[in-house]
């Protein structure tokens, strides 16, 4: 199996609702430093997993719908906790659509999986990895 | 799949006995970096994969168990070289068993799977991944 | 000169005044992950620049004064930019206020400069250094 | 499942073929750093997945057959764009056979699977994975 | 001193002259992630070091510059070794010159003196530091 | 002013005595990554800080003469609390002894001065800077 990544970051506001949460029940933030995978079983005929440039433009246009926002007033995330995990699936949605817009170009229907690691601390990280269908 | 993962760090010393150890046979030590990660298919009433909060306290309770020591003196490793992917393996169990006592919360029933990967140096790491049955 | 570092980081919410920030002027949020770094020109009767424990427990303290807020609704910083530069400076000074307590121990007079960098992300970093008088 | 993983790293001029690389196809180069992971689900005798002074040898002499080459005159490639994908496989292959020689020695029999990561630059990194038969 | 520090990076193919060299005598290449670190006493009026878009910018147009190049064929380098030290004094000299031209905006006429560093691998670095006059 | 930097590490035990170091008062071990950096204010005749290769190698033989020991034993260091700072002393004196013996080249005599970092953790370094004089 190949696997191609590429990273970008993001930085928002957010708060979270429950105990669990303790002091980040109030509005603080976070910067997610994201590394997006694509992997599949083999090549294209360029030797590529997916095409490297098109995939940092997606990453890049998946990055600025969330860059720079309060996650609390964004209607897509009403009545959701926005942790990395969440967050993790939120972008792998988002890179799948894009997929499906073929803006990773024809190629990329070749991909098996995509998997979206959010790093939010030196200490701390979360993901999703999900199918292609 | 989501991923939840949190990093800590313990710094012992050790010696290793067969030939295959070369100079590592000899009294010396090593710094752990650990990442803990937990695996599960679906997120919590609250958005979680594990309470991260309880995560790192169960990670920090285990670094304490192993962290300042010299293992060829502790019981539970004799006749064992306690190499970094048998260090690995020492530090999975011990938070199975955290979990299996509810350190992490009854949400944590949830997990599917735990990877625990033991930094030794910038140029090699070890890990081991199994089930919570 | 010796130096010794400390990291730990804080995560919160906050957005700038001025055209020269962009986007950056909504509301949104960072990590900072911060080395805290003492320099002297020869150790203490232990061998040390400072207590790396008490450090760590200074640290950890002036963290907690900025962790998981909106900064924007902090008194302390009305009328600023808090940028990431800006924020550096104000970790030195709670951190020289912390040594002029003894909160470090008393050895620690013998520092001569500290500086604090702060990562914002994987790309960006900003630091403050100056003596302790 | 256990892992060890070692790293080293190697640097190389090539360019590439076709319109989907833009100024990439100009004569260019790259360092790479390697990380190369071994997979087992049990311990050797000696409580190791693979011996990892053999393993760290084993890919010294690797990235010495690449190291400091114009990937464009090596006949091994020629018709293929040397992708870091399509590296990541050639380091896999140029291990499994060091393996066939037993170059790890012969405990690295039990080892079911090999990870090849090729990291390129902070932004950006392959892998190839696959089974030893 | 306050400090701000931005990243990027770029690939290129080159070879050494000089016995000194050793294998690297040969046609190869490296990646280079740079940091371009910009230091002045105190913050402008809106906190800032510098503007750190126009810094991104800057830089990006800087790596533009040399990336997917092989320096042996670029004129301003002949009769020179294009080692790591003496590409991190060439991005600070394009750097400067930016500078000189207001790239930076007006603002950057505080910054006191410029680093740059270049990582060539997980390994080795270089840097170079000086006075913007 | 120009800097060359490289990375190695070693692996050693060891115990401290007092009571600032609490739990470290038993034997325990640490792995620390050094980086050793070389500063001078201009080239030599190849375009280089000093020669990588001789660095590299000298950096070598000097973690050679700590790898894999027990602090505590070596007669050098007896009466000293061997902290991550006093450690980075003593590789600053061996690596300055070495070009004292031209192990570096005759070209090293231009440098100015040398920097060592020790990181012990994710969380934790040390360093030393010192003139040749």
């Amino acid at each position: 199996m190949y696997t191609v990544s590429v990273r970008d970051h993001f930085m928002i506001a957010h708060s979270f609702h429950g105990e669990a949460f303790g002091p980040a029940q109030r509005l603080h933030g976070a910067t997610y430093v994201v590394d997006l995978e694509f992997r599949r079983p083999d090549l294209d005929a360029n030797g590529m997993v997916v095409d490297i440039g098109l995939a940092t433009e997606v990453l890049r246009a998946v990055m600025a719908g969330l860059n720079y926002r309060n996650l609390d007033d964004e209607p897509a995330f009403k009545g959701h906790n926005t942790t990395t995990e969440f967050l993790a699936r939120e972008v792998f949605d988002r890179v799948v659509a894009a997929i499906g817009r073929d803006e990773l170009g024809p190629g990329a229907r070749g991909v098996e999986s995509v998997r979206v690691i959010l790093h939010e601390s030196h200490v701390a990280s979360a993901s999703f990895t999900g199918p292609l269908s």
